[in-house]
């Protein structure tokens, strides 16, 4: 609920990707292509499903409060233009439908995002294979390692969150008031929109929803790691790191001198939205019989947030190594003797196979 | 972080005092207090006082990626206009302090909301001291109770959850760079804007904010208790209270028969967002050093949403009880024998008290 | 932490999978695998591997108060007795390899739970195809369904949560002091365990236990899910399944008739469990450099939390829907008219297939 | 649940007083105290009310799988051997109270170790009033401060966390079985338990655990800022605070050189844990009617974790600034310049009264 600082911490691409506009564009494109796969079922004409389909281009506003729900007056309106809109669905039907379609649009700028993070890491990886530099254990110096070494763990949790945020299954639901629904008509409307085809309708069994949470969640976290470790090498007396201070980037307004890791703080203040988001989402399990009285709707807000913070996390530690300057002369005062680095190579090798 | 649905969960009022332009705006407020605070201690002029007041009377945009934090380029732009802006302040001075303004305004109009939750429950539980219904333990019928009794219980947890949120001291932070900072001008400061004057300044010392948080958190709670009593009560099966189906409240899309119980659902759904955002407070507490880098920032948006949560759950709720309808006649169906009146009343007497 | 009423919410297997004594085993067993693969790859002769093995099946105690770690005793304990004993590993090593088994041991005891919930499930979604029900939305009746697909969403969600758990790729760590570690000899090491071999070592990378974090917390919210419907059909009003009452089950020490839905009532308790534990496990992705001070070693009880509290909301909704009473006469009472049951059907097969 | 590591994390005093055991005997103390007061009240005779108390002499264990409640089976013992032991109470009152009761003996040792931190702070405040030292403001050097200052703060945020953890009111719960109960005894049975007398009965009001369970939450994370301090402060590339390395203290097994900030990391582990479960209480307040099912139960554990985890960390906290070295020279040289000791001075004498 309420980002009145968003403009700071979340791009402006998945803002919108995750704002009550795109939510709203997203509930029309469901009713429109509940029309059409009835059309293409031949439940109702063709005529009928264009007219739903032209009343879905009009715009409306997100409203609901008497409802508790944002479908129920847009049905409304729709079926004053369109008298087949809405036909033999459920508000969860839309509304459910339409998360799933902001979550792949959100979803694949957080991708590209954490692709850049990946790619950043890699070059970091492959560019710094021999910068010897501390390993650090309980935040004290340990035995050498390589910042290329350092650069290869970064990509590899980053990595794999991303491929498993990738993975998870964004279905189209459809299970009318109480989920008796046949399966053509779902598979129909989920072909329309390139979503996945469930075997059961979900209104009632949120694991969709909390697995979607729960890779977000592990992705904030991904680059959360990195912004730390960025702004612990950013201290200055570490001084390995600093991040770009282009055009006034990490100033202060009382401090003129300071270069501050602006991105890698943005990054963990967006990534920690994260957590508080999923929690709401993994506590909407527990929703009552075929559709939850609060849990459900508390789903819509938290899923945006979760959405947004990971953007932005993605996005603000991707501009951080984009800009990263590396002072290996730092590194190599900072540490004596060195890792193995045939072993070091070995397992950057590896790494970038995973990128 | 964004609220998409927040027209539905979320009170006008509320959503405008935790706006980004209410931001902003009590940031301009302790701009100028800060400068006022100054000449009142001789430190600047009265004229440069006047002429940040004026700046302070433009209107700015919240900015501030590159820096990670609104002040900064507000702080430049007040400059421009006014030399003496900002002087001797940072950033967190006027972020922190303008957040116990925001924190105010906000709270006042969740206290009133709590308030009519509390005169609700109060009118309840006189009404119906009588009223014999079944207490239920672990969702079975146990002894009877009275509903009278049942209210003053509601009454009683929100109440003092009330109470708690009211007593959370709202303080002005002034502490320069590093904490630096003469109690003098802090008293001063904190005077012109009618927050508490702190023993030190809090930049590294988050307990207010958490205290704040929690107190929401426990406001949302106490509201969430009674919603779901409401909706459980309404179930059909039970049928001892309604909401209000005035103006098409609690309609559905697809079965306009139903009647169901919006305002709790939504304060459900609004309160559950408060204990997310409440988690990225209390983790929030352990910042680095004297000013955190992720921490702090990530601070803004949840405290946000923990105020509209909260004024959200509180409205919501309020909006329920006051159009509840009490079905006494199926109460008394619903149970066998009465509880002891005398001990009933000496009770609800008790609870009327701390309304 | 502290678990005093884990007698009652944890199933005794699970409680002694995720004891200290369970882990203080698992450390051992790496310990002896260590050993045994560097003898494998000829590092150390096959007489030390003996003496490690031999070493590792004493007892020890956990302890380790001065140096927050339990592997530091251990391992100064194993090397008075076997020199070659914890070389080259870190304690890390050793502790991240035992939570792995741990988590393997107590994984397979919850699965088999899920399984006997599934199992439950399939008989009443089979045996109950066509016992009309009422469908219920916001906790109002909405239109009609059938038990047997109310119990084929269950078994939807608690399936696909079961399998999501299972493939939860649980893979040992080897990374020496900084994470310094050739492939080879940790691939011998995984294979002595049974256990992934990592592409990397994963000391800085959290994502593996807060992936399995998640995969636990969305089991346990799937059967909380069940069992809040089971409480909510148990209600006296609406008394259309009941737990058993054998042997004083779901008595009360004031309400001798009473029926408590106890199976259903733990598994809630116990399932909330887990989302407290997960959050700690989210939280700790973020961990300094190559070995975090607190993050790292937040996770241990948090994932022991996590996996007794799975295991015990498992096996308490198995319990109460092993023992289920489904009352259809009362079922049919409470709803006006019936399902299309071709769709129901349809809808059961497919779900059976999840099974 | 579960604490397999508490035997590092938890100091040996606060891991009785939440143990198994120690909630027995919490029980045991309630109802005696409930037997006496009724006795006080004439409403048994004092021969009873001994019997009772004799009873409640013996040993009994935790059990209640049956009746997901430890009290069922302990009251039924207890009435076999004394037959008016639990009059006219129901379990809940038992285990509230008794949970009251083991809350006041964890928070006085909890509070015990606070003090010992805020004692420590006083020193190092005090000791270091002129020890300048860089302030560091995102993780970057920004203006001079003094350690001494510094403290200052750790020292207001401690006390002030303690304070309000100290100022939680605890209170005797009584209310049969569904909270109609003459407040007459309750007032001589919370008398007898010299707990608070409440205004009503809170069975189903959990503000007061809630309330307990914020208060333990904000004191850790008072702990943890504090320790993470530290433990950026022991940096090698910082230098400036190491804690004691005496006897083994904050070794490594790999590396013995290292000297590892132990108190410090042992202090933010726990802290997390704090987080986790209070997040469970705060959940927990949404209870069904007049007990929750599954709400109220998962408070037990949540509450014991609560305790334990912040007195972990106040102890942990405690134990790392009593041997706390400070290196006023590598202070020194890390920063350019001093701040205004005058003004650093009044802060110092402001923050030592809140001691």
């Amino acid at each position: 609920m309420a980002g009145p600082f968003d403009a700071i911490f979340v791009p402006d691409a998945v803002r919108e990707a995750v704002s009550g506009t795109a939510w709203m564009r997203a509930m029309l494109e469901a009713e429109a292509a509940l029309a059409a796969a009835q059309a293409d079922e031949g439940l109702i004409s063709a005529e009928a499903a264009a007219e739903v389909a032209a009343a879905c281009r009009q715009e409306y506003e997100i409203g609901g409060r008497e409802t508790a729900n944002p479908v129920v007056p847009l049905a409304r309106a729709l079926r004053e233009a369109a008298p087949e809109a809405h036909k033999g669905a459920t508000s969860q039907d839309i509304l459910d439908t339409a998360a799933m379609l902001v979550a792949r649009r959100a979803r694949a700028l957080i991708v590209a995002e954490l692709d850049g993070v990946v790619a950043a890491c890699a070059r970091l990886a492959d560019g710094h294979r021999g910068t010897v530099m501390a390993g650090r254990t309980l935040m004290q110096q340990a035995q050498p390692i390589t910042f290329g070494l350092k650069a290869a763990g970064w990509l590899s949790g980053v990595a794999s969150a991303r491929d498993g945020l990738s993975q998870v299954e964004l279905a189209a639901q459809l299970g009318g008031p109480v989920g008796v629904q046949s399966p053509a008509l779902t598979a129909r409307f989920a072909e329309r929109l390139e979503l996945a085809a469930p075997p059961l309708p979900w209104h009632a069994d949120r694991g969709r929803v909390a697995r979607l949470g729960a890779a977000l969640a592990i992705a904030a976290g991904a680059c959360e790691k990195v912004a730390l470790d960025v702004v612990l090498l950013a201290q200055n007396e570490v001084g390995e790191v600093a991040e770009s201070s282009e055009g006034g980037r990490g100033g202060s307004s009382a401090m003129p001198h300071k270069r501050n890791p602006v991105g890698a703080v943005r990054a963990r203040a967006a990534a920690r939205q994260v957590r508080g988001a999923v929690g709401v989402l993994l506590e909407a399990m527990a929703g009552e019989h075929e559709r939850a009285a609060g849990a459900w709707q508390s789903e819509w807000n938290a899923l945006a947030s979760a959405l947004a913070g990971t953007g932005g996390a993605a996005w603000s530690l991707r501009e951080a190594l984009d800009g990263l300057t590396v002072d290996a002369e730092r590194m190599a005062r900072n540490v004596d003797g060195a890792p193995d680095l045939t072993t070091v190579d070995a397992l950057i090798d590896r790494a970038l196979e995973l990128a």
